[in-house]
């Protein structure tokens, strides 16, 4: 049986305290010790419901407690790179949210300082954990839809954030279709040879005026041949609109939305179903799980985590190729 | 803030353990303190799965803790009543499987030795904690439907008990069509008047010879003046079956069945998603842990839990009526 | 290449000028020559409509033509079996609706002298030329489900017709249940040892009123040792509901609803489709001419039609059964 | 009553005979009266199959004959244009298939012509006829999705055409591309600014040999500020693939693929459903009727029909963008 490890959270926004609370209730292996966030009182709380009594504004309490082995890394993204290095730097296994870094160097310079500490790293790409998407890629894998031609994804979130924190997070593609971008990465098993950006603000004027858009369609053109087309929108009014298709030369795999149930009610006026689950706290609950689990499991038996630095490098290489197709109106090579 | 009951399990087989890593793991409020079983070995698997370290072989220990507020009856169906019985006794508020007893005095000797204690009594029927089935009985209730006509359930297991168990557990009306009773009660809100029960044996012919039927139809007349019809196998090829139909006045709601992701394979060969989730322990794992957590807050909240004794007494009725229609082949009235 | 089949239609009414339309403008092989109805005036609209100049008030014009090869039997049932024994009198080949007459003993008259008169003909149960139930038969043929287990059918109408209508003819089971009876008899290819309904007026008084049912729940068990059910209602708000299903011992086909598109409109208030398929003119608009394709590709080629006379009787043995079987409140056996 | 519209089809080959069979047998107000085309015998075998008895190898007989009120042109692209303006000179009725030509001056040569005769015009967009695109749209205009934002197709044949055939057709944009331009531009009622086309040769290297693409991502950015996507492919194993999803601001209608069949088999292997209809020939057989049942009545209530030339010759515009974008590998504008 293996040890139970001893875990840390850095951060206890939304995300972080998700993943606190995974940890504490719903991750076997897994004991949740301490959590910090430079909002003391959102650390207390998230620390208490998660019954935990260490909670701090200081997360090198964290990174620096001598009885933790693995921290997760949930601050805001102008965080992540330190704070790798301050992890590395003591030892810790590390969990750290995506994108790394909003900058390839620092990014570069990051990945070095874990490489060099020798820790484990894994990169909370959660949708990769998710059963539907999963069973799309093992078909992919098996041969089941023959030599992939073209990937698909749709990508809604339910509402825009606040403009504010559109500036911080880096736009809709560091934010929002990195996420894709690793997606479609994952499942066709190749990388981006070229990509195209159209974009468009039709959501909220305010994102344009911050400089980013809300409504996107990419084309991208993999080294493997294949195409690949993701289309992102800040604002679905029926909820959370994650679909993906993976059409190749014997078939196609498509992965609908979740919903939650499988009441259908007919009446005169129609027949109706309820919305997908509305975000990604309730559409990639399961996700979350295994993603801990599975960093945990790594822990454990000593292998290294399916989502590495490098694939947390890549999609925002990507992502800043969009960028530049955008502003550029041009189609742009990813180089890495 | 409520306070952390203190729960034990009686009976650490199949649906004992379930009970037992929910308290453990997944339930807020409840504390697993220790688990009996006559098989001590079960009790102490059952135990250490749930990093608990009381484990008995005598249900009595659990029963006369006096640090145990509250204690599960998950025990095979012939103990149910004496156990209910000395929990009772022992002044513990109780969650009891179903079927209380195979006969209806047994059943209202118990109920009434609960009364007298005075302690809180809710009974297992875990398909009722379903999100789908309860967004049907809600629609139902909303009047989205109208008045209803007719309750619709097919209810088939994915492979057939040795038939051994069948023996003991009071047959498919007793073991598997209560489940189906409770469910068609609990949404139509109205008591069965007549139930007319069509049976045969095609499944496994060792189930006819131990006297029972694996294959059945039940027609079932309320009080209301509405119909209803369940069908039972004891084995359908592609697992688990569970559907439900509520069709009245103004519309219909159909809750189908729930599978383990929403990838869908296209090929030449047709059009491919997976089976529905493959039994009970799947299927209903969200159920099972909002029951408990239901039977946890109401003893926080010192509220009377929604499923009372009575709720375990008339699907007992029924099933003994369908047993008495099988074997008369006519209809019979079911009488309180 | 076969000879066009010159036709005549007997009866104007609802379903005899959608056979007659169909014999005009969509069966190549047949030409539409006459039509006959006692309300002159229907015959000559019906004619109209079709491009045909001959409209009688008299059927015996159609019946005595020389020039017309076979005629369609689409007047109001009390009518079927006289003009039965008319067009066979006359050499007439023949196409009958159903039911052919609510009396056994009439029924077996008239087709003695179908048989005398060695003419075809073939019975209208539309249903069979479904593509969908057609499919579901060629699975259950093919032992795609195993050994059937079960056959479960749901039939509601969009509305009621008039109470008078009712009375007419015949009641619930002898009007509609009577499609479901053939239905169920045709996929699983046995006949029915014993039934039992189960009955309400929940939609109209009137036709509780005129001593019949709008509600029903019947239970079959055939020979074969298969069971069966079928719930009827005479209004599902929702629209035409034609559900089949056949559960084997390798598994089940579910033939679900035709809706008049796929188009599925999802916002903040749910995901929206269309509802069924109004009514049989719609539902079975392919049936309908696929069933009279069969009737003439069998006079071209001079063999005898899949729905025979026998096929048009058993149903209405069965019906008679379920009449039984409601007044007597117990289950009947079926005895040919 | 409108009097009847006498056809002449110029051009039976495999669109042009399945059209020839519909006025013959499927649209009331249509009287085929002769065929043509340069290959007698496929002229022959047409009229022959609608029971018609004239045939001709030369176009003119039909353009010329006296009695022929109106024409449909459905000879090879490369005619369409010649045939329109001799029609046009007769002053015959022109339904004439799609694309008008190749080449944007040709087109608007023969536009010139037909509109100096003041013939009506009706160019073959049989998709907009379709029952499932046409509640899309009817939805869209009714404002139920809100302000369009981003129009998605998917449209993949089920096999590609031999090389020989690519290359006369003017290549994937102008021969497949085209109906998805045309129906992206019909829902979204907003003329497209500028577009982007991403392409591969993944089905058939003889393509890509012949000059052309058999797999493609469209972006397309309207004038209205909407983007679109669109992907083709020229085989999809599982068969024709054609899906539409509108997305706005208050909602998305999704129109998925017509299969022929509702039956669903579920077995230990999985639940499965038909594919879709195979091709243009079954998936659009309402629509092809319900577009020559449009031409007739536009005819006989002297209406101009819904699909005029200008029309015919946007796709064409924005095809040849297409094709410059691919070739030039850059966003290209439309400019008209």
């Amino acid at each position: 049986m293996s040890a139970q490890i001893r875990m840390g959270v850095v951060g206890a926004g939304r995300i972080g305290r998700l993943h606190a609370e995974n940890l504490a209730f719903r991750v076997p292996g897994a004991e949740l010790v301490a959590v910090a966030d430079v909002d003391l009182s959102a650390a207390e709380a998230c620390a208490a419901a998660c019954h935990v009594d260490r909670a701090h504004a200081d997360p090198r309490r964290v990174m620096e407690a001598p009885d933790i082995d693995a921290v997760l890394i949930c601050s805001s993204t102008g965080c992540h790179a330190d704070q790798l290095e301050q992890a590395a730097a003591a030892g810790k296994q590390i969990f750290c949210e995506k994108p790394i870094d909003l900058d390839l160097a620092r990014i570069d310079r990051a990945l070095a300082a874990v490489e060099a500490a020798g820790v484990k790293l894994m990169i909370g790409f959660n949708r990769r954990f998710d059963p539907g998407f999963g069973r799309a890629r093992q078909m992919v894998l098996e041969g089941r839809v023959g030599t992939p031609h073209l990937v698909r994804i749709t990508s809604r979130d339910p509402a825009p954030p606040p403009a504010e924190y559109v500036a911080a997070s880096g736009g809709l593609f560091l934010d929002m279709t990195i996420h894709d971008l690793d997606m479609a990465r994952w499942i066709i098993g190749s990388e981006v040879d070229e990509l195209h950006a159209m974009t468009a603000v039709l959501v909220d004027p305010a994102i344009g005026e911050a400089g980013d858009v809300d409504t996107a369609v990419l084309s991208l053109r993999y080294a493997s041949g294949a195409l690949g087309t993701i289309d992102n929108s800040r604002r679905a009014a029926y909820g959370y609109d994650q679909r993906l298709e993976v059409f190749g030369s014997q078939g196609c795999v498509v992965v609908g939305n979740e919903t939650p149930n499988r009441a259908v009610l007919s009446t005169a006026e129609g027949v109706v179903s309820d919305t997908p689950l509305h975000f990604f706290v309730e559409r990639y609950q399961e996700a979350y799980v295994n993603e801990l689990q599975e960093f945990v499991s790594c822990l454990q038996q000593d292998r290294e985590p399916s989502v590495t630095g490098a694939d947390g490098r890549v999609p925002v290489l990507m992502a800043l190729a969009a960028q530049r197709s955008r502003l550029e109106n041009r189609p742009v090579k990813v180089e890495s």
